[in-house]
């Protein structure tokens, strides 16, 4: 098997947010929409209802408490949660704070195409920092 | 306070699948992409971790139980789970059978415009049965 998504935390590792029990948690590169981020469950599924109910509700606990680290750290006017999968049939969900003055607001992100938006590496680590210090403390850290 | 989700349950009453403890389930009127639902909590919340946990846990089973129901029913490649409400701040799930044969597959729905796709009276019936059927017996029925 050849999953981008369960090679991905090894992969970038300049992107790691979080690991928790069911998911890890990585700034998404293009930072156009800042505070992007993507969490890939552990498990190599690709539906919600593939979970066991423990699972599934222990993976949403670690969704919400990242949504709302973001909401802590961005103050945007919305989150936007996706599970789409189309591309990756690897459970991933988009995790975007959205806020009134960008560009697309308030279509979703996919409405119209963008040049991504890549930070300096000292960026993407102030960016993971601020996140981070908004989590708390999550259960593992890379 | 004058939401439209609030009172979507009442306004379109042809659109009914089911009403669960914690949401509401509706057809989306714009059927182009054939299957599409609409879940809004009973509670006029906007953001997931604006719900106790069990609230939340309890709603995402519901999200869970009618994403697999849609799946039975519609066989799709992959199904599309999406949280936006930047345009009405009231908790509202799409979720979206997609298959591989859509005109904007593997993309998302909102990648391109699209004209939308009213059914008869009898179809929106017919497709509703359907999904009513995949989903057992929900706890109440409009």
């Amino acid at each position: 098997m050849n999953c981008p998504m369960c090679t991905r935390w090894q992969d970038e590792p300049d992107l790691r947010i979080a690991e928790f029990e069911r998911c890890y948690v990585q700034l998404n590169r293009d930072q156009f929409f800042p505070g992007y981020v993507l969490m890939f469950s552990k498990d190599h599924v690709t539906e919600l209802f593939h979970l066991d109910p423990a699972v599934r509700g222990a993976l949403i606990e670690e969704v919400n408490r990242v949504a709302e680290a973001l909401y802590q750290t961005y103050a945007p006017a919305k989150m936007n949660y996706e599970l789409l999968g189309n591309m990756v049939p690897h459970m991933h969900w988009h995790l975007v704070p959205r806020f009134t003055d960008d560009p697309l607001w308030p279509r979703p992100i996919w409405s119209e195409p963008h040049q991504e938006k890549q930070l300096s590496a000292a960026g993407y680590r102030e960016t993971i920092e601020r996140i981070r210090k908004a989590l708390g403390d999550p259960p593992a850290r890379p």
